[in-house]
C-alpha cells in the first residue's frame, strides 16, 4: 500500500477546519544586492509569527531538478503524485471557464497571433488582444462540424481561448501547432499514434478553416493549438480525504484544477481580499479551503522582485483575516518557485509551514527560505503536506494495531 | 533491488554486539507552560551525553502525518516496511501470551464487557475486571468445538483475552464485534470474503454461547472481539540480519511481536531494572538486544505528563548499567510518538540516537527534540535505522565493486 492509499483509507470526516493557502510561484532566489528571496525581503509579521509557533520546512514539487508546470505543482500540493497524475493543458483551460467537459472530449489551449504575409508568426500574443476582441473571434470559429465532429471554440482571456472537439473515438495524442517562438510558421497538427489520426485530420482540417475566416482580422489573424488532451479519471479530493473542499481563486486555470479533483469552487473577485471574503462566506460549509493567490507568480514571471514582494506583503497584511476564523489548521505553501531572477518557474524547493495546537514550535525567526531549512518538517516531497495537514486537523486515524 | 533485501544481502554474522533500547511513545510535545516536550523536561544526563558523542535524528515511522499502532512502529524500528508487513492485533496478543498459534490458525482479541438488559454496552472493559477473574471466565468459554473447528479462550491482563479458532480452511477476513463504543450493542462479525462465511457462523455461534454462558457473570456478561488475523509470513529479523536476537520485553504483545519476528524472547520481570538485568544474563549468548520499555507510552496515553517525564528519567538512571555492558552499537529509540497533550499515539517524527566509536559526534547539548532536529541523521524514515544500526557494528559487508 502507498502513502496515498493508505491515507486514503485512514481519513476520517471530523468538524475541524483546515485553510491551505497557496502562494503561486512563492520560492525564490536572492535579491544579488541584498541576499535576500522576495519571501525574505518582504515584511511578513503575520507569517514571521506562524513560523515561529508552527513548523516549517521546504517543499519538493516533483522531484530533484524538476520544474514543474501549474497543474503538477498543485496536485503534488493536494498529494497526488505529479508523475502518476498528468492532466493536460487544454483541459485545465476548458474547466477553468467553467466548459463542462464530458468524457472523450478532446480539449486545446489556443492563441489567437499574428502572421505575417508569408505565413511566419510575428506576436505569438497577437498583441495581447482584448478579451472584448477574443470572444467576438471566437464565436465566429464556434460551433463548426466536421466529419461529424463539433468543434467548440470558447474565450478565455486575452489572447486565449480553448477548442474543444466533440464526437465519437477521439484521440488527445496530437502535437502542439504553436512552434513556441516568433518567426516560424504555424505547425499541423500530428497523430502521434495511429488511433489519433483522424482527429488530427480534423483538427488540421478546422486551422485551415480558420486562417480563412481570421484572414482580415489582423493582428489576431491566426490560431495556434497545444496541450490536447482528454479529461483525466483522478480520485475526487473530497473522496480521498472525506473532506468538503472548497477552492477560492480568481484564476481561471486553478478554478478547473479544483474542478478536475471536484472541490467546490466558489465564485470570488480578482483581489486576495476578494478572495479572503469568500473564504468568510463559505467557511460554515465547508471544512477545507483552498485559497490561492496568483499575484507572486505573475510577478516572478516578469522578473518584478519587488512587486513579488509587494504581493507577499499583502498576503501577510491580509493574513489576521484567515486566522481570525481560527482554522484548526492553517498550511501556507507554493506550487513551485518562480524567482524573478529567472523570470520563470524553477525547481528549487518551496518554502512552507503548518500551523496547529499539535505543532511543536520550530521557532523560526521568519517565514523564508534560509529558515524554513531548519523547521521540524525539512526538505519533503509536496505529497507530505496533505497527509500532515490532515493529522494535524486529528482527521486520520491510527494505522495497524 | 529494495533496500530492506539490499541489507539481507550485505548482512554478515560478526561478534559485535548491538542494543537497541525502544521507549516506548518516546515522542512528545512541549507542556504549554515550559515549552518543553517530555523528553527535553527530563533530566538525562547519560543521554545527553550521548547525544554529544554519538549520532541523533528523528524517526518518521510510518510516512509523514501518519499515527501507527504499536505493531507498524515496532516493525518499521526492525527495518520491515510496516506498509508491506502487517501483523493483526489478534495474532499479536495471542504471541503475547505464549500461545503457540499454528498456522492456518485465526486470533482475535477479546475484551469482557458489561452490557445492560436491553444488550446495550455500559462498560467496554467490564470495570477493567481482575486478571483472577477474567482467567476464571476464559476458562468456562474455553476448548468448545463448533463445526468441527476447536475454540481456545486465554486471558491476557485484566479484562483482555484471545480467542482462537483451530480447524481446516479456516479464514480471518472477518469484520469486528466490537462497536468501540459503549450504548451499542455488540456486533456479529461479518464475512469480508465469501470463503470466509464459515469461519463467521463459527464466530457467531461462539459468541451466542457466550453470551448464555456469561449471563450471571455481571459486569463481565459478555464478550467483544477484533481483530481477527492469521499468523503472517515474515522473513525472520535472524535471517534477514544474521544476528542472534533477543527480546526483552514485559508487556505481553512486544515479545508476541519479536516471537513473530523469530527472536529469542527472555523471561524477565516487570520494572525496567528486571528487563536491564535479563540483558546482562542473556549478553554472552546473542548479538542482538531489543529491549522494550513500555512505560512512556502508557504513562503518555494517560496524559501524565510528569509520570513520563519520570519514566524517561528512570531510564537515563539506570543506562550505565547498559552503557557497561560496552556494546558495540547502542540505540536509542522510539516506536512512535505518545505526547501527553494528545494522551494517545501521534504521527510526529521521533527522536532517536545511535553510539558507536564510529560515529562522528553530533556534540547535541541535550537528548530531545528540538536537538535532534540538528543532528546527522536527519529525519528519516524509522526503516533506516537498522542498517545503520547493523552499519555501526561493523555488520555489513560493502555493496558492489
Amino acid at each position: 500500500m502507498q502513502g496515498f492509499e493508505l491515507v486514503r483509507d485512514l481519513a476520517i470526516s471530523t468538524s475541524s477546519k483546515i485553510v491551505l493557502l497557496v502562494i503561486d510561484g512563492l520560492g525564490g532566489l536572492p535579491d544579488p544586492s541584498t541576499g535576500q528571496t522576495e519571501l525574505e525581503s518582504a515584511h511578513t509579521p503575520n507569517l514571521d509569527r506562524l513560523a515561529r509557533t508552527g513548523n516549517c520546512g521546504l517543499t519538493r514539487p516533483v522531484g530533484p531538478g524538476i520544474t514543474p508546470g501549474s497543474a503538477p505543482g498543485h496536485l503534488g500540493l493536494f498529494g497526488y503524485d505529479p508523475m502518476a497524475y498528468v492532466i493536460g493543458r487544454g483541459v485545465l483551460e476548458a474547466l477553468g471557464v467553467g466548459f463542462e467537459l464530458e468524457q472523450g472530449d478532446v480539449a486545446a489551449r489556443g492563441n489567437f497571433c499574428t502572421v505575417d504575409t508569408g505565413g511566419k508568426i510575428t506576436d505569438r500574443r497577437a498583441g495581447r488582444l482584448s478579451s472584448d476582441e477574443s470572444t467576438h473571434l471566437c464565436e465566429g470559429l464556434d460551433g463548426q462540424e466536421i466529419d461529424g465532429v463539433r468543434l467548440m471554440v470558447r474565450p478565455v482571456k486575452e489572447h486565449r481561448c480553448i477548442l474543444v472537439l466533440r464526437g465519437s473515438k477521439l484521440d488527445a495524442r496530437l502535437s502542439d501547432t504553436d512552434p513556441q517562438q516568433p518567426g516560424m510558421t504555424p505547425l499541423p497538427t500530428t497523430a502521434l499514434t495511429p488511433e489519433a489520426e483522424r482527429t488530427a485530420r480534423v483538427v488540421n482540417e478546422f486551422l485551415r478553416q480558420t486562417q480563412i475566416r481570421l484572414g482580415n482580422c489582423h493582428p489576431a489573424n491566426m490560431l495556434l493549438l497545444r496541450g490536447f488532451s482528454e479529461r483525466p479519471r483522478l480520485p475526487g479530493f473530497n473522496e480521498v480525504y472525506r473532506l468538503k473542499p472548497a477552492a477560492v481563486a480568481s484564476y481561471p486555470m486553478y478554478r478547473g484544477l479544483a474542478k478536475v479533483l471536484n472541490m467546490d469552487v466558489l465564485s470570488t473577485g480578482p483581489t486576495i481580499s476578494d478572495e479572503i471574503n469568500t473564504v468568510k462566506q463559505g467557511y460554515a460549509d465547508h471544512d477545507f479551503f483552498f485559497l490561492h493567490v496568483k499575484g507572486a507568480d505573475a510577478a516572478g514571471e516578469d522578473g518584478d522582485f519587488a512587486r513579488k514582494v509587494a504581493v507577499i506583503e499583502e498576503i501577510d497584511r491580509l493574513l489576521p483575516e484567515i486566522t481570525a476564523l481560527s482554522p484548526d489548521v492553517l498550511a501556507v505553501a507554493g506550487d513551485h518557485a518562480t524567482p524573478a531572477t529567472i523570470k520563470g518557474h524553477s525547481w528549487h524547493d518551496v518554502p512552507c509551514l503548518i500551523s496547529s495546537r499539535w505543532c511543536r514550535p520550530d521557532g523560526l525567526a521568519k517565514f523564508g527560505e534560509t529558515e524554513c531549512l531548519k523547521g521540524s518538517l525539512g526538505i519533503m516531497s509536496a505529497t507530505a503536506l496533505m497527509p500532515l495537514v490532515m493529522a494535524h486537523g486529528q482527521k486520520l486515524t491510527k494505522y495497524g494495531a
